[in-house]
């Protein structure tokens, strides 16, 4: 009977497999065979594939049909490969037998090593290794490990087995137990087998293992494996691969060792090869931390060969591979065996570093090298994070609304931030919520945190387009904002008290974490002057004030997509003027009070417009509902009483009448132009006032006027006419000429769907996202937050539509609508201004559908033109993305997640290279920044090789 | 050079257009050639088309080539007819000048009668007619008449000048004024002519005709025809006819006479000709009430020959047009002529008998008289009625939310309009808005008026639910709950006064209007079960409770479409087990309130699956977010702590954790499935308890569950399976098997779109056309009042869309649902629940998509089934229905405007004729009433011929 292939052999020889059957033979197993085939030593053994492990689990955990025949077959011929015998007593052959899955699960499945022990090989391996003691200590850790894994006996026995007889000799560390206690302890171990395991401990090798690789398919199912998949979006069905290979001791003496490396630095992706290495010692060494590591170099002293042989084997995996690599190797007996190859983890700053250097080094091409940095990680370089090496815990958790670290004391209102930060203090503002009142106090704060609201709340907004960091919808605190206090998981934070908010995390700490500061690298400018190359959409920034402007010119923003005319309402004493806008009884009082706010308006449109200049500037004419506007507290009351002279019931009631059930479906939008035309009237005259009176200084100014909530045509028919009207009006009294373009944002469903109507009426369409995503899902974007996480925790949805834009419904909804606009007018201008327009898959989504432009918060500007070269380029291959929402991108890089049992033997140990590393990074960049201050030398250009 | 034809001449020889050319010559020209196309006798004259009217416009108000020539030999064709020459001072030739667009615009353009007198032919006139005091009375009126309408002159100057004449003269009346003054009276006039008008008043009879047809031309564009066109959705392009005819003369003797008649009784329907008429007059006489009108039969004793042609006319014109027709006419010296025929405006019942008996005497087909209803007009056979003789002055206006009419008391909280019912006291509930705790207060009271809010609003849709009149939005009301009293334009009303209230109509009266009951005829039954045959699509009704259950099965519900769960959770004490249940601490706690509230909820199931047996029956689960549950005034709570045992501001925090910004886009629907699967599972097993019970006695029930707010499959597989989990658990208890469908609401914009998918969960869909509105729009429908009702007074809107469905934008969605959905599956089962269920072009719009019912409230069961019925008879005449939203059916009832002017010279007659008719009929209606409640006869036959 011919069946298909379900084990793969490597070893010296070559491999079965190779890197490209991954699905196959898992990440682990691929590699191996890679290596294998390059030629490099690897010790021998075989993988079983994922299919197998499917059709263990379809047969309902049954031996697939000649699977064990294959394993047989394939470990007979690690025997002849290593001239030592599975179970043999004299010379035995060990096995390590561990998970692999298609993406990595770092420690979510379960592993056993030194396989194939039992009470007669025990003896041979004494003989062999010439240390006894490691011998029976290896075998009380397997009988532990294989118990725990392979018959589900819980490890607290053995581990208070151990205790027991530490105490008994009087003794701490394990390893000042002598050979023959471990002998007794080896015997105990057996007997708490037999308690729990009828049949006792299987002194057979083979059944051992036939054991230990169903235990690895059946880990698959474990709790926290089936968690991590839910997080990570990996699909159940995949099945995990089973690598089995013969060990190799890195404890064997003088000329024995282990190490882990990376093939450049981690942090800095400085190209310099970079690792520790441990003589005479395993992996579990290591991360007891009993002896200092010592450097690659110093490995040479010892095993020159071997480390001659590491360094070429180094050079030739990066240049295979074309990537910076991880790599895992022991020296047993003075010959190099290496364990596991990977593409390597690293920070955002070697990302940028590695890439573009490998550029330069012809190992990549450009667009290569453009398409290795996940666009999201641009973050980090942009914004201060906390020091990963302060090791925090945070507090509580909420949405990673607006990225960097703000440290500063708490205060619960936005009066007093400005107050705090005119006496030098730094803050925090927490709210329940911020409104469009919450303005100063949010630019006068290090960071907000709200307990309530999602990612496009108004917190999450409004922190985003002003770079201050925010952690939003933290629902764990309970604030009361009248007593000045929150309480969360049993700590109470009182005003004044310091805090530490993470907005690229979403995490809140208690005090002051230490904070690291970003710097933009030569290499970033490299690397983003590429991308800009390849790019085909134009960014534009959402900027809604002068300053706001000049970061995004900074940060490379081509225009500006969305300024947001409500944010100016709030500065200063214009609202006053605003509310008695809104609460005039007679159109001619309401005109009144649009009188005064012309001259204010004009000028920050002018402002703008010069920061701009040459560039075009979309902006949106009044969009929220009024009473966003009006007084909500009692002596907010008082004091607009008092300021308009009018008295406070009739103030109330007027302001009553505002009130709306679903103020996000209400009287706001364009809908404010039909009924006070007033206003927008007003704001046009302020636009072209404001765009006349540069034209006459000989500047270039490119407004476009953009009139938001359409839902049918006939809105914008009418309202175009009144835009049209005064911006002739106004050029007609500078004598002026100009085309401006006025067009609409595409943000409800039926704007979409009467798109080639609405292109009739409109120069440009802009999809604002944000609405278009509240209403297509039905789904208020701050109330979302009760139920929206367990959404995407539960897998209900893929991602959070307000951060990727969706794909399957807001997607046809806007495809629709281009499809529309385009009918009517071929050339027709569409851009997106929701907060989708800074996201990766979002903005690879706009490139596809043959949008003109992105526009974001400046401080994402970098990253939307990043992500618009990588769509450019994967258009160019022809490679349609199958990626997630979310991610985007060549390389998905995975966030560990910490787990009951160690990520892999090698985990810990990586992390504190990379620590230290970091460290040393750190230490060298300030050097270098004295220096640079001292000769003010121009830095950052690219290292040339 | 060939000109197209612009003046179509008619007359005893023959006519050259014809009635179904109303398009280029107006109603009334088209009727007028028809007639002489018949040889029925009419005073000669002509037609100038709509067309020459656009290019008069189209040319700047300047007349088209060849116009004046053709009407020249027009004015000749005349002459020769009637033997009288225009402008001969022995014989002369009068004209009336009238307009006559495409649809009828009562009164709202200009009419020059009399047309051709001068100083000379005044004379000549008055000679003829023998009759001096007449001719100078027409001549002063013709003066007036054309210095307003042709000269623009003031009115008011003429008729101060009459004023003066008779105070000097001591006379009271108008035909007081002798023929000497009204010499004296031309003279004034033409003076004050000429002191407006340098030209003076024009004496040739060309110049007057040639001013005249310009100035009706130019009566297209005044304000009042602008505002009723803009009112009726009739096209500025159009433009109007204008139709030139021979006077003839009522008033030259006791041969002489004029009248007005119905080919068929307007009020009643009754197959009996019926009219008045008036010897020796002129309308304006009529109008004027000088002397009470004759019978037509009457008539036959003076001028017998004139009597039997007349008869003989009706007849045939009837036969011809195959339907009811008002007819004028005028006797000239024993001669018979018509001067208008067109089809007779009706009472609902008149038209429903009309439409029968015509039917019965083969004169149309039965689907001609299915299709002679206006769907929406059989309202006024279902509800109370305000007595439309009673005359009555509206003191607001609001939507014509629930239709039917109420009479009470004032009361401004549910809890009064409850307690006073109790006492036998009837009541108005007058709300700013309802909510869902005002169910019982609602249900007590005998109408709902309320201040803001949409025709989707909670009032609106709970009151056309439970058959309430309801008037909503009604904005001008300024209401203060605390103190309970309202003010309306200058009125206070107090609690406990009288109002009155028209939901058919949207409008509020002070004080006790008399009321008219409805009376459901023999005729309405063949009616109806004529329509049943010709429909395909099922009608189902919303229904939930078992009282309106069973109103709904008596007017003809085959099925509940939608029944709504939670208005169940009102009802008594179940609030409290349903507060429990939302504000417990723990799942524990949520599940022991459950348990109390599934007896309750069975209870309901199986009342409603009872009265609904052999039907299916779509149960919805519960939708609104827990917060409508919560207390709202301090009382409220303080009893809610009591019946719980809480302390209040445990309560109240609790209660402010589930606040909503915009809680139409919260956390409901399915939303609450997913995070409260206990409250689902409950909801569950009491219907399938309920369902299982009625099966073991042998009942037949068709449940289907039915999902709400679903936006992505995701929702409805994970619904879906614990829905069918518990269906099980229930069959298997009871030892039952049966197929349960499940269903889902689409009424999500993602959720049309995503459909394909979601059919794959899916048993049926149900559109919830409320919601899908609301987020097409981005309009909530209780916020709407401040500015849809200007959108669609400004024709940006052509009709509310909550009323009727929005074809080219939710209907789009529709549509991509719909095929979406039958792609998967293609039989998939497929109704609408929203309000448009019961909206007439709603439902042809359904027709044409392929559903397989519609479901409305219980009282518009009959007029979805005979809307259903239309839309089927026009699919099959092939005929794509061009109608506007929001009318359908063959004939669009305009209804009438009142106006500066009379409607037209007879309208005043016509009102007065029906209103007398109506009374009588009421009469006769009460005496049959009380004669069947003594013989008890079955009555309502259709009488025969």
């Amino acid at each position: 009977m011919s069946r298909k292939k379900r084990v793969y052999y490597f070893g010296p020889a070559g491999a079965e497999g190779s890197s490209s059957q991954k699905n196959l033979l898992g990440g682990k197993g691929a590699n191996l065979a890679e290596m294998c085939n390059l030629k490099i030593p690897v010790p021998p053994g075989f993988t079983i594939s994922t299919s197998a492990c499917v059709d263990f689990f379809a047969g309902g955990n049954v031996w697939p049909d000649g699977l064990i025949n294959e394993i047989t077959k394939s470990v007979k011929r690690i025997e002849i490969e290593t001239g030592k015998g599975f179970g043999d007593k004299e010379n035995p052959l060990l096995l390590s037998v561990r998970s692999g899955a298609r993406a990595s699960m770092p420690g979510m499945m379960d592993t056993i090593l030194n396989l194939g022990l039992n009470d007669e090989t025990v003896e041979g391996l004494g003989k062999i290794s010439g240390n006894e003691r490691f011998a029976w200590d290896s075998y009380r850790r397997f009988l532990a490990m294989f118990a725990d894994v392979a018959l589900d006996i819980n490890r607290s026995q053995f581990e208070s087995a151990l205790g027991r007889l530490k105490e008994k000799l009087g003794v701490k560390s394990d390893t000042d137990v002598p050979v023959e206690s471990l002998r007794e302890l080896a015997l105990e171990y057996k007997s708490i087998i037999e308690g729990a395991f009828d049949e006792g401990f299987p002194q057979d090798p083979k059944t051992q293992l036939s054991m230990a690789i169903g235990a690895v398919f059946r880990s698959w199912h474990n709790d926290r494996a089936k968690e991590y998949r839910r997080m990570y979006k990996i699909p159940e069905s995949w099945g995990t691969a089973v690598n089995i290979q013969s060990m190799v001791f890195g404890n064997l003496g003088e000329t024995s060792g282990t190490g882990v490396a990376f093939t450049r630095n981690p942090s800095t992706g400085e190209r310099l090869f970079f690792g520790e290495y441990l003589f005479n010692a395993q992996g579990e060494d290591v991360v007891a931390g009993v002896r200092t590591p010592l450097s690659i170099d110093q490995m040479g002293a010892r095993t020159p060969s071997a480390h001659k042989e590491l360094i070429r084997i180094y050079q030739r995996l990066e240049k295979h591979y074309r990537d910076m690599l991880d790599i895992e190797f022991t020296v047993e007996n003075g010959v190099l065996f290496m364990l596991q190859c990977r593409v390597g983890k690293r920070t955002a700053q070697a990302a940028v570093r590695i890439a573009v250097e490998m550029a330069g080094e012809r190992l990549i091409s450009k667009s290569e090298a453009v398409n290795r940095i996940h666009a999201d990680q641009l973050d980090q370089l942009l914004h201060d994070t906390i020091d990963p090496s302060a090791g925090l815990s945070p507090v509580a958790h909420g949405l990673a609304a607006s990225p960097g670290a703000g440290v500063g004391r708490v205060v619960f209102t936005a009066e007093d931030a400005v107050t705090w930060k005119k006496n030098n203090e730094k803050t925090i503002l927490v709210r329940r919520e911020t409104s469009p009142e919450d303005i100063a106090g949010m630019n006068a704060a290090e960071g907000i945190l709200t307990a309530t609201g999602g990612m496009t709340s108004h917190a999450a907004v409004v922190a985003r387009g002003m770079g201050r960091c925010c952690v939003a919808g933290a629902e764990e605190l309970n604030i009361n904002e009248v007593e000045k206090f929150f309480a969360v998981n049993g700590h109470t934070v009182k005003e004044g008290d310091y805090i530490t908010i993470d907005g690229t995390g979403g995490n809140v700490y208690l005090g002051q974490a230490p904070l690291v500061k970003p710097e933009l690298s030569g290499e970033y400018d490299t690397l983003m002057s590429w991308a800009d190359k390849f790019r085909k959409l134009k960014v534009r920034a959402n900027a809604d004030t002068p300053k706001d402007a000049k970061i995004a010119r900074k940060f490379g923003a081509e225009g500006i997509g969305l300024c947001r005319t409500e944010h100016m309402f709030f500065e200063g004493d214009r609202i006053i003027a605003v509310r008695e806008m809104i609460l005039a009884d007679t159109l001619e009082e309401r005109k009144e009070a649009l009188a005064k706010l012309l001259p204010m308006q004009k000028s920050d449109f002018k402002g703008i417009f010069d920061v701009m200049e040459g560039t075009p500037v979309t902006i949106r004419l009044l969009d929220p509902p009024l009473h966003e506007f009006l007084p909500k507290t009692e002596s907010d009351f008082e004091k607009v009483a008092l300021d308009l002279g009018v008295d406070i019931s009739i103030l109330k009631s007027r302001s009553d009448s505002h009130h709306e059930f679903n103020p996000m479906l209400g009287h706001r939008g364009c809908r404010l132009g039909i009924t006070y035309p007033e206003i927008y009237e007003m704001q046009v005259r302020a636009i072209m006032t404001a765009v006349c009176e540069l034209k006459k200084k000989g500047k270039k100014v490119k407004p476009e006027i953009m009139i938001p909530l359409i839902s049918h045509v006939e809105e914008l028919t009418k309202l175009r006419k009144l835009v049209q009207n005064v911006v002739d009006e106004v050029l007609g009294e500078f004598g002026l000429k100009m085309n401006v373009m006025i067009g609409t944002m595409i943000e409800l469903p039926r704007a979409a769907i009467t798109a080639k109507r609405i292109a009739e009426e409109a120069d440009f369409f802009s999809f604002g996202t944000n609405d278009l995503t509240q209403t297509t899902f039905g789904l208020s974007r701050d109330d979302s937050g009760r139920f929206l996480p367990h959404y995407v925790a539960d897998g209900i949805l893929a991602s959070d539509p307000f951060v990727a834009l969706d794909r399957d419904g807001v997607g046809e909804l806007i495809k629709i609508g281009v499809a529309g606009g385009r009918a009517t007018k071929p050339k027709l201008e569409i851009g997106i201004c929701g907060e989708h327009g800074g996201e990766p898959s979002s903005v690879e989504f706009c490139h596809q559908n043959g949008f003109d432009y992105v526009s974001c918060s400046p401080f994402r500007t970098p990253i939307a033109r990043l992500a618009a070269a990588q769509s450019a380029i994967m258009e160019k291959e022809n490679t349609l993305s199958d990626m997630p929402p979310g991610k985007t991108g060549k390389k998905i890089v995975v966030k560990s997640k910490p787990s009951k049992k160690a990520a892999s033997r090698w985990s810990a140990k990586k992390k504190a290279l990379v620590k230290k590393e970091t460290e040393k990074a750190e230490k060298e960049k300030a050097e270098r920044r004295a220096k640079k201050k001292a000769t003010k030398s121009p830095g950052g250009k690219t290292p040339k090789r």
